[in-house]
Formats: C-alpha cells, sequence, structure tokens
C-alpha cells in the first residue's frame, strides 16, 4: 500500500476500499503520509466525493485512531449536542446547563472559532476566571457534581481529526460533505455520549448554503451515528440571519444569561427548548419539561454551579470593548433581510474571531442587532452596534455589511421558519 | 492575496486571474505557500483542468521563477529537443550529435528517469567517467568545441518547476496535461533555445495514452513556445511498444552506438532522422542531410567527441549485468503484440529504473526484445532477456510481463506507424 496509489484511486473516481481507508489514516496519524500527500487527497475527496460506505470506514478510522472515552460510570444517562457553526450561535451555553438541570449528564467537548463562525470556549473565556482546559479526571468530576460541563477536548481523541482538520484549514478543502460529517461524527463518537443531537444550519452564515445540501450532511452523520450505537437525530436550522442579537464573545454571554434567567431573543430560546427536546428525548426523559426548568431557575443555579467549578466567576462584570460605533436604520419599513454571513465576517474583524488559531480574541468586540427580519425600523434610529479594541478596524468590519441589509415594507418580507426540518428516527 | 482564495478559486472551477497565478508561483519558490497548499491546488487543477490562458501565465511565471541561458555569442543557431517520455526512448543520444554533425548548437539539458520510463542522463552514466553536471561555462565552451552537449539542467532554471515536480510526483498529479505542458516548456525556454521540436508520445508506455490526448498536450505546447518566440513544433509518436530493441541504461546506449556506426533497429533510426530534420529546419538549416551524416561516420564522430568532453571514455566496454535471464516465445507464429508499459514496468523492477529520486540505478539492467511487433517466432526461441544484478528480483518483474504479449497469425496483426501526426507551422 502507498500514498500515490490511494491518491490516484480517489482522483480518477474509483471508490476506496475499507484496506486503502485504514491504511492512509494509520499512516497519516503515524507521520509516513505527508501532509501535501494527504492534501492532495482532500481535495481529490472534496471534487470527487465519497460513498456512504467510504465516509463509514472513514470515519471509524479516525475513531480508531486515539482513544475513547467512556461515561458508563455516570449514574445519568449522557447527552450531547453538536451544531455545524453559524453566526450568533450561542445555543450550546444555556442549553448544557438546561438539558443538565432536566435529568441528563451533558459532556460538552467543544472547539474554538475560526473564520466567521465563533467558537463556544471564546464565548466562555470571555468569563473572568473560566478555564477551557480540563483533564479526564476533572471533567468527570464536574459532570458528577454539576451534570453538566463544556471544556477543550483532549488530544487523545481522534488525533487523526484533529491534523487533519488543521490541514483542511490552509488548504481550501473545509467544506466537503464526507469530510465535515466524518470530522464530526469521529469527535463526537470517539467522546463516549449514549445520544447526540446535531443542529445542522442552512444559509448564508452556515457552509451548507442550502436546506438540501443540510439535509444530505445530517442524513450522513445521523447514518454514522446510528452505525457505532449512539441514538442520533438532527434539526435542521436556519442560517440565513444571526441567531439572536448578537455576534461576538462576551456580548453572547449576556444574551445566554438572559435566556437562562427566563429573557432573551424568542428564536435563541426557541431553538434552545427544541433541542434541549431531543437531547432528553434521547437521554430517555422525554417527559422533562425544559421550559419549566428554564422559567423556575434551575437551568440558571446548573450555569452558575458550572461556570463556578472552571474557575469562572458567574458574577464578574463581563469585558466591553473600548469603542461602541452606531450604525442606523438608512429609512423607515421593515428590515426584510440582514445576512448572517455579512455580520459574522463584520464580527471577525472587529476582533471577536481569529485569522490565525494561534490569534488572540478580543473578548468585548463583536456585533449587536437591534432589529431582526420582519422587525419595524425607523430612519436614524440605531440598527446595529459594532463593538471593537480597535477603532481602526471599523471601516474594514463595516465594509462587510455593505449589502447586508435591507429596509423596505411588509410586501417585501418573508418569514422564514427557524426549524427546516428534522432527520432521524 | 492568500493561497487558500486561490485554491478555492481553482476548486470552484473559476479560471485564476493573472494576478492570482503570478502570486502563488512566486509565493511557493519563496517558501510562503507551503507544499500542503501547492498540492491541493494542483490536484484542483488536476481535476478541473485550466484554460490556454492560464497554462500561459504559470509557464511564463515559472520561468519568471528562475534564470534564462542565452546561447546568442555561440556563432551556430541552436536546436534541441524534448521527449515526454516513453519505454527504450534513447534517441537523444544518437540525435543530439547528428544535428550537430549537420551544423547546429544543441545543448540538451537532460533529466534522470522517475518511474517507468528511462533517463537520458541515467543512460550516458553506464559510460565508464560520463558526468552529467557541468558548469554554465563548461556546457558553453563543450557546445562551442563539439557542437552538441547532453548535461543536467542547473538549479537556477525555473526553480519553481523544480519544487512543482517533485510535489506531483509524490501526489499523484503528475498526469495532468496543464502541468506537464507548463513544466516541459517552463523548462526547454528557460534554456533559451532558438527552436525546439517535442516528439509527443502516445500509448500504454506513455503519459497521454491516446492519440487525441497527445495532439491536445503537443498544441499546447506549440503554442507555449510560439508565445515566448521558440520555433516548436512537435511529433506525435506511438509508444505503445518500446522503441528499438532494448530498455535499461548501457543495454540503450550499445543500441545507440549502433545507429550511430549506421545500423540499429529501423524504428530507432527512423525517428532519430524525423527528428533531426525537423530539429535542422527548425535551426534553418533545412537543406542538411542527417541520413548521410549517420552513414558517413560524421555524426559517430561528433558522439565521441562529446562523450569524450565530458569525462567519458566511449572505447571502455559498457557494464553488464551479473544475471541474464531468457524467456522464450510460448507458441510460433506472428508476435502480434508487445506491451511497452509492461517492458517499462519490468525493466524498471529489473533495476533500471528508481523507485525514490535519491536512489541508485543498475547500469546493467534491463530488457531485450528479440522480437518486435510483426516479426515471426519460432515456439522455444529466444523472446525477451532479462538483465539483473538481483536475481531474486526476477520473479516480481517477470510478473510485469503477465499478458504483456501475444503470438497469433499473420491475420492478427495490424502495423501501427511509429510517426501518429505533426503540429506546428
Amino acid at each position: 500500500m502507498d500514498a500515490i496509489s490511494v491518491i490516484r484511486a480517489k482522483r480518477d473516481r474509483h471508490p476506496l476500499t475499507e484496506d486503502q481507508i485504514d491504511w492512509i489514516i494509520d499512516a497519516y496519524t503515524a507521520g509516513t503520509v505527508a501532509d501535501e500527500q494527504m492534501s492532495a487527497l482532500a481535495m481529490a475527496i472534496f471534487l470527487n466525493g465519497m460513498s456512504r460506505a467510504e465516509i463509514a470506514r472513514w470515519t471509524a478510522a479516525m475513531i480508531g485512531s486515539g482513544e475513547r472515552m467512556d461515561f458508563s460510570s455516570l449514574p445519568r444517562p449522557t447527552a450531547d449536542k453538536h451544531s455545524t457553526g453559524g453566526v450568533g450561535d450561542k445555543i450550546t451555553l444555556p442549553l448544557a446547563p438546561l438539558v443538565a438541570a432536566c435529568g441528563a449528564a451533558v459532556p460538552q467537548l467543544s472547539g474554538r472559532g475560526l473564520g466567521h463562525t465563533g467558537g463556544t470556549l471564546d464565548k466562555l473565556e470571555a468569563i473572568p476566571g473560566w478555564q477551557a482546559a480540563l483533564s479526564n479526571a476533572r471533567m468527570m468530576d464536574v459532570l458528577r457534581e454539576v451534570g453538566s460541563v463544556i471544556c477543550a477536548a483532549g488530544d487523545g481523541l481522534a488525533p487523526a481529526d484533529k491534523r487533519l482538520y488543521a490541514l483542511r484549514d490552509v488548504t481550501g478543502t473545509v467544506e466537503a460533505l464526507p469530510l465535515i460529517a466524518s470530522s464530526i461524527m469521529s469527535k463526537k463518537i470517539a467522546e463516549g455520549t449514549d445520544s447526540l443531537v446535531l443542529d445542522v444550519k442552512a444559509g448564508s452564515g452556515a457552509f451548507m448554503k442550502t436546506a438540501e445540501d443540510a439535509r444530505e450532511l445530517a442524513t450522513t452523520m445521523v447514518e454514522l451515528g446510528a452505525d457505532h450505537g449512539v441514538r442520533t437525530v438532527a434539526l435542521l436550522t436556519d442560517m440565513s440571519t444571526p441567531l439572536g442579537r448578537t455576534a461576538g464573545n462576551a456580548l453572547e454571554v449576556r444574551e445566554s444569561v438572559e435566556v437562562l434567567a427566563g429573557g432573551g431573543p424568542s428564536d435563541v430560546v426557541e431553538l434552545t427548548l427544541a433541542l434541549a427536546r431531543e437531547m432528553l428525548a434521547g437521554a430517555g426523559l422525554p417527559d422533562a419539561d425544559p421550559a419549566r426548568a428554564l422559567a423556575d431557575g434551575r437551568a440558571m443555579d446548573v450555569w452558575r454551579r458550572m461556570i463556578t467549578a472552571q474557575g469562572g466567576d458567574p458574577d464578574a462584570p463581563l469585558p466591553t470593548a473600548r469603542e461602541q460605533h452606531v450604525l442606523t436604520a438608512p429609512s423607515s419599513g421593515v428590515l426584510t433581510r440582514l445576512d448572517a454571513y455579512a455580520v459574522g465576517l463584520c464580527a471577525w474583524r472587529l476582533g471577536a474571531g481569529r485569522a490565525r488559531k494561534e490569534d488572540p480574541v478580543q473578548p468585548g468586540a463583536g456585533v449587536e442587532l437591534h432589529a431582526k427580519p420582519g422587525d419595524l425600523v425607523v430612519e436614524g434610529a440605531p440598527l446595529l452596534t459594532l463593538h471593537t479594541d480597535t477603532p481602526n478596524a471599523l471601516g474594514y468590519a463595516e465594509a462587510a455589511l455593505e449589502g447586508a441589509y435591507e429596509v423596505g415594507t411588509a410586501d417585501d418580507f418573508t418569514a422564514t421558519p427557524l426549524l427546516l426540518g428534522r432527520v432521524g428516527a
């Protein structure tokens, strides 16, 4: 077996054999297949695709490249959630403590943002003192004591995926369905959860631009979960406009706390509850009532204990950016469109995201939305507030918003439902 | 400008702009674009192709990555030849001194073999004492004194191509028309010849399997030559069966000397003369008579002086392999087929070629053909002789010949012409 013959097979549109897939993932993990060979293969996979059988074997090989965690010693069933990423997607923050408050254990291994989508760990790090890195033993302790934990995945989990993910990021091979599906599912299956709910996003702010593509990705991932004995369902959700009214790290923590306090934007509450119900059903707790756990403060209580257990101070004031810049509505009427990708790019340029993985993020930077599509706006009243510590980035950030929003009449506006569909048993 | 945006453009089937091409070749030469990024781009080019305009700019950028040689101080016009590579293709050896004997200067910068096709430098190194590496000054001296020189290209010529060629070799991206055409032509144009004749091969032993693909490659390269003021023509020639009766380094030198002595296999003589006539016409010497220069010993005289000028002894016995293994004809009749790729692979496995570029080759190893397609063979009489210093490679080498030849009747045999076509003014 050699790398060139595997690359040529995919290049020439032949399906890869199980032996070829096992060999190349092993050899890549061991370092005998070079990055330049894997990137050529990734581009061939991007352009020529993979069958369901190939994706399943590729995922299994990536799981096999590292350790698997085991939560079977916990007294509660585990439930996990993964979002394919979007703008203003802070759902993990209220969701994990909410589901724990309803009786499941939520081991949420999360990542950092790269590009225009934010990362859950970056958001939580806006909380003074909060630490993302936990040992496996400490993670189990927090899960046992609090019920939910949100932390960084250890290096031992699917190391082949870790290396491949970083490679894809610099070689233009991120948006390939087989590589997205196998990357997400290898990490989640290695993590050892009993059940998994996927939030697969479609729209300008997501990897998948159309609902059809999102459904295909969701179906592939649900099947991969089933192959490995993880009860998996997926919700297809809209990402044509940002979720909630904030995009940016501390801004999104503030909004999440509002939801935990029983308030917050209606779309964030709707999606949090929909995902919570799916997670609780997957964990064998279909009768739990997450809306009540939000209303009566139990979710907030778990949140405070979870933040405290990881060194954070839930009462500390959140950081704010040095400079605020208000953009006003150009005319009066109905906001008919506000593009998710443009807002994500704007927040990223303001300092909320990073260009390279070693860069820091600004905790206070981001975009605040004073109106959402369908809302009435008044000419000259605030429409968006841009927050940044680096005011000379404002011009470049504002340029991202060119053509990103429109004000019209009620007749020009068609509401898009947040929940587009569901895949799974 | 950044590597990812260039990769994504080609990945998504957009033509690359002139700025994108210039930038990526410059940055790759400088080392700021990584090998894993260039290999992803090479695979995208392989699968999505390039327009003529893109290939032209890519070639110009690779020429611009290094120095250009200048032969204008020579008293004779220069003529050069390049073959896209085949099995038993020793034509450069008799051709260069023959064309020099007819009045042109032949600066033949050549390469080493990789894979199943042999390299001109490897062949000449079978001659005791002969040296491939010459300084530019020494190369000019030999050209001036002898009229022809065959040596290794210096590091300063199209360095971007040098790096990319090595990368393509390990990433399954060799056989892409845009990359083959730009690689060959960037080196040949940087070399600074006045005129160029291309031998573009089609068939199992060549990169291009069909005459149509070979014609497309030839047309592209002839246009690239014209763009840069190099008079370029291409002959399309058959590579479904080996050229001549030998494949292997010393074996091919011996056959070349037979041709220079006025003998040798008829196909080698035919192709040598056809290419010589094109080169002489390109050099403005259409009235030269290469057949006479072969017959009267002038070409042999230039050969002996050329070998001597590079430290070789033209009278020294050539190395022979330690072991010979004869394969006999399975039945009597007409040899209807003898596959070029299989013979090339067999010779490579016997030790005539190298697996990695740092490997040595066996000068005596290779395959000797006792019959060519169309010849009568007698059951039990020698058909092929395998030569090797490593007898335990024989079984593996012989396996390459499985199904590679057939003996039938005269009715089963259709002769393929050696010259399939011509492209150029």
